[in-house]
């Protein structure tokens, strides 16, 4: 077996980053910092401060970065997409760097995207985090949920939820509402059941009216109203994909109120750690480097 | 009989108002403005400088005027309400002045209000507009369907429909390609089946995915995204109401949408004129008026 050699990794996002040097497996160092794709003019100049601050090595990126508003695009690969597959569609810049290609899914009427998050998942596949027929879910401002196939991603769906709860906290007729802690509490719970109606744009109004009408305590409308969009899009899901156990790649905060609305739905919920998943993704593809 | 009097009546909203003075059960004379309840501070002088303007009369107001943000807080009737209900609950603030109530609703888990627009709802029955059963939506920022059972408010839902398509075009993710004019066209009805699906926020996201793949051009995105949400909302409301025939009061262009939207649904749709509606609403209360 070929010595893994030391590496870097960077997972280059839309709005930060995360840098990892990684040698003999292991993560050496890291960094994150909000020098998203949009912060970034010249990206051969700051891949070259990123070679100059963590060692001159060879370096994998995944994520924005290899988008239409990132350094080189990198097209999507259609699902399904192992591991195999992935590696084989690395964007070459040059001997040494490398950027991972998205995945794209076109079913039925609707399309689907995702760039960045198909490492973690196949990643958490070669690890062995989770098992190769599964259904993960990556909590976040656009949330994904894919479909495990023999180790590949079969298909996936993208949920706007945390984006459309940063809308409604920031803009508009809730906005007043919902500046309170989200934790998993009661109105939690009973906004994750009310999203089982999947009927969000009334669900969403009738916060507004139970304020008015002292139904509830406006300093649980935040709690209500992350379990309704949370619960709305788990509901959505298990009705899409099958599965009885729903493996969350996500931190501590955003895993509980993900492992609480799935529990809630009578599925089982178990947590994996994204960051393990997308060291062990990047260690899978490294020997592509030349 | 009694000779109808010539009176005042205010629609008076947020952000803006109407205003009609009626003479013989006719509109002689009308103003909008944008002195909405959030624009105005002192409502003694603004009732005042109305009836300055458009003769010293009785007048009736509807709409926010009466929320906790408006002059006076006249206290939701809850449902359901016919138009002799609504009469007797006029919150009276001298001899020649009142303000209309809104009506409230707390059905299973949800509540709802609405403040102004019972006056077209029960207007609208009692100018023969639309039967005394019926379900009947009023498109807008706050979509309300309500069905009428003998002429009475029996229930109703409030969606947040036009905010929603507000805030998506103003903020976030898909902002930059929502620029487009909304029409009734194919990506429109596109928009109505997979608002079908009710998955709000996977199919919010599949407007990117389509983009970023070139499956539909960014000029049909609004339109595609206008059905989406009206697609939603008329297939929850339809699978919520009963009742053949949708009744629209709304002009033209919001009008058309929702006609489409129904069609789409299976179910007939009729649009009937929201401001004779409102008029009927009031004449018929303001006998009230000492």
């Amino acid at each position: 077996m070929p010595r893994v050699r030391s590496f870097l990794a960077v997972d280059w996002g839309t709005t930060n980053r995360r840098i990892y040097r990684i040698e003999d497996g292991q993560v050496v160092a890291s960094a994150r910092d909000e020098l998203g794709v949009t912060a970034v003019e010249d990206f051969d100049a700051a891949v070259a401060d990123i070679r100059a601050q963590f060692g001159d090595l060879p370096m994998l990126l995944a994520g924005m970065v290899g988008s239409n508003i990132g350094w080189k695009l990198a097209p999507y690969l259609p699902a399904p997409v192992d591991m195999a597959r992935l590696a084989a569609g690395l964007l070459r810049i040059d001997a040494r760097t490398a950027i991972v290609p998205g995945v794209s899914v076109v079913a039925e009427s609707r399309a689907d995207v995702m760039r960045g998050e198909e490492v973690q998942l196949l990643g958490a596949v070669a690890a062995a985090l989770v098992p190769p027929d599964a259904l993960l879910v990556q909590p976040g401002t656009h949330c994904k949920w894919a479909e495990m196939k023999n180790g590949a991603i079969a298909r996936f769906t993208t949920a706007m939820t945390g984006e459309l709860f940063a809308l409604l906290r920031a803009h508009g007729l809730l906005a007043a509402q919902l500046g309170g802690d989200v934790t998993v509490n009661a109105s939690f719970l009973d906004g994750v059941t009310e999203g089982q109606r999947r009927d969000l744009m009334a669900s969403l109004f009738g916060i507004r009216a139970a304020g008015l009408l002292g139904l509830r305590d406006n300093k649980d409308a935040a709690s209500y109203a992350s379990g309704l969009l949370i619960g709305s899009d788990v509901a959505a899901r298990l009705a899409e994909f099958s599965g009885e156990t729903v493996h969350i790649l996500a931190g501590p905060q955003l895993g509980a109120l993900y492992v609480a609305a799935v529990e809630a739905n009578g599925r089982a919920a178990v947590l994996a750690d994204a960051e393990a998943a997308f060291i062990a993704g990047v260690l899978a593809m490294e020997g592509q480097l030349s």
